[in-house]
């Protein structure tokens, strides 16, 4: 496969592309990544060939949706890289715009959400969702694409993602992806490179309240603030966490929960030294 | 040609009316309107058969982007006579959708700009241009169109829409149609239907006030406050009238100029009774 992959930069050429592609009768696939991909990007580019004729991914560090304190220009980046992992993958046509190109010197327009960015990361990020609804609405309509997949490990992004396709039309079907983990359960993430030895043992922390809730739950305990409360003592007994957040929510609204009465979100928040991780998982509680 | 239209209600139907279209290599040409039409949206409707094999309009009495004091409920509606005058201009779809498939109870994305819905007319009407631009992402999504017609009478939705297109890469050609008007000058609008005999006489005092701007700047005045000044002098003199505003502004930021250097915009919105009315054209001045 390697060698046919294209490498297209300009949004013009990328539309070009894309309405050949349509015309031609061919469906589109596409994968919005910001690059460094590791196995959790190459399980949603594995999903999208499932679902496509022709699978596109987009590689871009969208600077709308980091905060002015956060690590934009630190992110991680390896085009090199990406693209031989991505012509290993079957991946047809990388798009990788230039940031000036995205966001001209006059660029003013949003797409927001009134309720569901509020929740969870929100607190912490502010403006981080408008960032990604606005980067997103703009690469579909650059790509084109038919199906697009998002990965489950940013849940709040993906159920924003699925409320504004489809609040706004978007004729594309969303598909979400299960956390792809290390070996010890760590969830993939490009941050996981700006941990150190020490710090990397205390992000285990995260996968292992996640997994003791779920014992919980399945044990029967269905009251919210002991289940909170319970993860939060498994990651604070590691050093260098400070919890961001633990919740318990809604899946769909997201909207905090005082009990696991049916399917429930447990998402957190942890920093790891300077490090910020997320994890989460559907908690199902089975009735007896 | 009557009888060929089309009359589409659902979203997902006319989505894949859309889809087929672009398959078999047809051009879409789209205007969106709110419907009660006349003679300027029939300028539209002729305008956008010159762009597409295809010529679909909308019809739809958006309700966000009325204020909650303002007339939607009130709004002129005519569903039967719009069909006849489509049919009779060759429209070939009209795509009608019910405002709760628009909005269901759980909507909550918004598309909206951060400076040029600023000006002009967003001191009267908050969120007006965000229910614009929010409705013109969503039938853009669902309609699909290579090239979408918009008059010039609502210069500054003209504007935003231009401004969102590019901003989220829309791949649409968005084209401006003068402003079509009455044998005694009055700017054609479906608002006009409220006006009584004597508030009819008062609404030419707005073309009559961009006609004198006209003559001012063309006699060699220049300062922006003189031709306010004597255009707001032209529209008192009318009874009925109520000055919202009256602006010369930059033709693409609608900032306030002090002078008229080159193309600019002048603007009005003017209560005549209890009917707001807008008017503009742009002025040129030609430098001896």
């Amino acid at each position: 496969m390697e060698g046919h992959i294209q490498i297209i930069t300009a949004i013009d050429h990328m539309q070009q592309q894309a309405r050949r592609l349509l015309q031609t009768g061919k469906t589109i696939a596409f994968v919005p990544t910001m690059g460094y991909m590791h196995e959790g990007h190459l399980g949603l580019v594995r999903e999208g060939r499932e679902h496509g004729d022709t699978l596109i991914i987009s590689i871009f560090v969208n600077p709308t949706q980091f905060g002015p304190a956060e690590d934009f220009q630190a992110y991680p980046r390896d085009l090199d890289r990406d693209v031989r992992l991505a012509a290993s993958e079957g991946v047809d046509i990388i798009f990788a715009p230039e940031a000036e190109a995205m966001y001209d010197t006059a660029y003013q327009t949003y797409v927001d959400l009134e309720l569901l960015p509020r929740y969870l990361c929100s607190a912490s990020r502010p403006g981080h969702f408008r960032g990604v609804a606005t980067v997103v609405t703009k690469l579909f309509n650059i790509v084109k694409p038919h199906v697009a997949i998002f990965g489950e490990k940013d849940y709040q992004q993906l159920v924003i993602i699925r409320r504004m396709v489809r609040d706004l039309h978007f004729d594309i079907r969303i598909i979400g992806v299960p956390i792809v983990r290390e070996p010890d359960g760590l969830a993939m993430s490009s941050r996981n490179a700006y941990l150190s030895e020490e710090e990397r043992e205390s992000a285990l922390s995260l996968f292992q309240a996640v997994q003791q809730a779920e014992k919980n739950v399945a044990q029967g305990v269905r009251d919210a603030s002991q289940l909170i409360h319970e993860a939060s003592e498994l990651i604070r007994s590691y050093p260098y966490t400070k919890i961001e957040y633990v919740a318990l929510c809604d899946p769909e609204t997201l909207k905090n929960v005082d009990r696991v009465d049916g399917p429930t979100l447990i998402a957190l928040a942890v920093w790891v030294g300077k490090t910020r991780l997320i994890d989460n998982t559907i908690l199902e509680p089975i009735e007896n």
